[in-house]
């Protein structure tokens, strides 16, 4: 039985005063106004992070990501959720893992407060995360290897398929092939070298060194000042040379007609895509490639052909189980997966969704990359390993959530180290 | 300027220990699953209920709608928003309020936890709310009053326009007439008579007094059970006769699938339109009316001609501001407005934006009407006042959102006597 004990913690790193992670988020405050900006326009990569323990003493480790600000309330989110789990055993749970979603996100008052969006939905992760952590080094293995093995019919079940039956029913699940095994490891791309503010001369040096180092697919944050993203695009993509891959990223800065306005003046530069240019919210704004909040979005933009690549999250999904749901979903509209990573712990989690996807689902690796940012790694247990730019399957057991423990508590908010040095 | 004290409260009405508020939410959480079901599944009607105060002594009430469990999450939220609003003036906020409604929508961290959805935007209106009625009541007008008098560039100057201006301009905006008065009230329609798990007894009563009353539109919550649907439309249907409107509201109980089955069935007692039957995220689903969570859902769903009547939420859109968006755009659209109301306070709230609709914006009632239901009204110092099944104009200032300080203590959670005597 888990414990009574599921703790949860506030973690940030105080991300802001370097220029790492910025992007258009960051222009979005500079909006015409006189209202003084707020303290810290950039964000500080930040996790609720969660750990839950049997009554044998074995641990499972689950975050969410998010930048700053904010957490407290995932934190308290998490809290509420923590009395649906606690006094469950891990069996009970797994052996009807469907209804034990259902009841975390249909619970009959909390889901007006989503229902399956923003901070609920990013609690549901974090708790969820740490199920599947716990569920996997209980057997011993990865993550994707416990997905990998796992029965169909038992993986299957758990997925909730409600509200997605129009798109995908569970006895054409079932027919998905399961096959192949991994050598090589999963390719992937870098938002390392281009995010806003870099100087051109950093820009210059971090692609040489990616280069260098193997990488071939690069994606640039945009958004902010177009001549600006004329001139950096226009040095990446000369930096990179015409045989290498661009991708560009707009954070939801513009409506649908700048968009497209900003979007045809790039095109010289041939990205490959165009990463949330609108709202996530907007379905008939024809997003390339969009970060959804849940399954029923996901649904919508493949039904609509409004994406051409599906990039799933490991925090802003229910967790493995809704991330189960739009692989087998992308597969059937033959549409390309390509991960959105980054932040903290998005790269150690989602490398274990899409090993699986491209062992156990779609079994090609045409158009498909996971994206990495080099940032952060060095506080968890397990790390990403990175070779050729490519993600090499992970060994250790579980779905490399876990934190050093020094640095959970360096980094705790308010009352961290880091944090009473800034104050 | 606003004093360094914004309070927000837990304040939660025992509705389920009665059967009022229950509908297919209740049903939800009675999903095939071996886990025992939650403790309530029934919904506590329950407010996030904010005071800000100017120094000068001059209060603001605003407030969102909950129904139980995790709306210590809101209040978290709101408390996570107050530090964007202490210290700045009513002038300093309504002269340049869509400034000010990005800062609180899109800061550079905490728009990560939404944006614009669930959690967060339910605490932004909660703020937003008080702000509104703050400012009406320092006019010494109710807030349809000030809005209906406002000069239009300075009601258009509200509005934020960012992801929408590709189906609706600010220039557009502006060519709205706004002209004559009202003399008679704003036709409602009730949903008292007819939730899930009243008995047929006391639904004939229900339905009797009604009539009696003057009301000629009627609202049912269905989708538990078909066969018992068809008994209660039937039911309902008889009792009101054919020249009377009946509506259907299924809470999101359906896939798309069985929503088309579901609806077939009952199409023979001829409801006026079906509410909610899928995921409120689903655009494609075709819903005919639904609750949207933001301005940029109610776009599609109006793009996609997916809905033909637009159903407005005082407490789950981003607050007047976010509503004057959604309800110009209904106009340019054709799409009459009909509001949702019920909850705590929802209908104290939105007859003032209904009202302004009418006034300012539609100048028509064809197929429009606002939800009415008769319950918890007696906690509010200004509460709605219904004649012959019609809401007549609130003439006290403010957004009528203050609540008796008695009730407020009484049932703050946990700590309020209601609360405390359940323990």
């Amino acid at each position: 039985y888990l414990r009574g004990k599921l703790t949860v913690r506030d973690v940030r790193f105080p991300t802001s005063l370097e220029q790492h992670g910025s992007d258009a988020m960051v222009a979005l405050s500079l909006f015409m106004s006189h209202f003084p900006l707020p303290m810290h326009t950039d964000p500080d990569y930040s996790v609720a992070y969660v750990v839950i323990e049997t009554d044998q003493g074995m641990q499972g480790y689950g975050l969410t990501f998010t930048v700053g600000r904010g957490t407290e309330i995932v934190v308290c989110a998490v809290e509420a959720l923590s009395a649906l789990v606690v006094g469950k055993s891990l069996e009970e749970i797994v052996s009807d893992f469907r209804g034990f979603y259902r009841l975390l996100t249909s619970d009959g008052q909390m889901r007006w407060i989503g229902p399956e969006k923003g901070v609920i939905q990013l609690a549901t992760a974090a708790v969820l995360n740490a199920v599947w952590d716990l569920w996997a080094r209980s057997e011993g293995k990865p993550l994707w290897k416990l997905l990998v093995e796992m029965d169909p019919r038992k993986l299957i079940s758990c997925i909730d398929f409600r509200y997605i039956t129009d798109a995908l029913t569970e006895e054409e699940a079932l027919g998905t092939s399961l096959d192949q095994m991994l050598k090589e490891g999963y390719p992937a791309y870098t938002t390392s070298c281009a995010w806003l503010g870099y100087s051109d001369q950093l820009l210059k040096q971090l692609c040489t060194d990616a280069l260098n180092d193997g990488w071939t697919k690069f994606k640039v944050k945009v958004g902010a000042d177009l001549k600006d993203d004329i001139r950096r695009c226009s040095l990446i993509r000369q930096m990179i040379g015409a045989h290498n891959t661009l991708m560009i990223d707009a954070n939801q800065r513009w409506d649908v007609g700048e968009a497209i306005t900003w979007v045809t003046r790039l095109a010289e530069y041939k990205p490959l895509w165009i990463e949330e240019p609108t709202s996530p919210d907007d379905i008939l704004g024809h997003a390339a490639i969009s970060k959804c909040h849940n399954r029923v979005m996901f649904k919508q933009f493949l039904q609509a052909s409004a994406l051409q690549f599906v990039q799933i999250d490991s925090c802003r999904l229910g967790s493995v189980n809704e991330n189960l749901a739009v692989l087998l979903m992308a597969h059937k509209f033959k549409v390309p997966v390509c991960p959105h990573a980054g932040g903290v712990g998005l790269c150690e989690l989602v490398q274990h969704l899409i090993l699986f996807d491209y062992i156990s689902v779609s079994a090609s690796l045409d158009n498909r990359m996971c994206e990495f940012v080099d940032h952060l790694h060095q506080h968890f247990r397990s790390p990403v390993v990175i070779q050729n730019a490519h993600y090499m399957p992970p060994k250790d057991p579980g779905y490399s959530c876990e934190m050093l423990e020094s640095s959970v508590q360096t980094h705790q908010y308010p009352q961290g180290q880091v944090w009473k040095k800034l104050q």
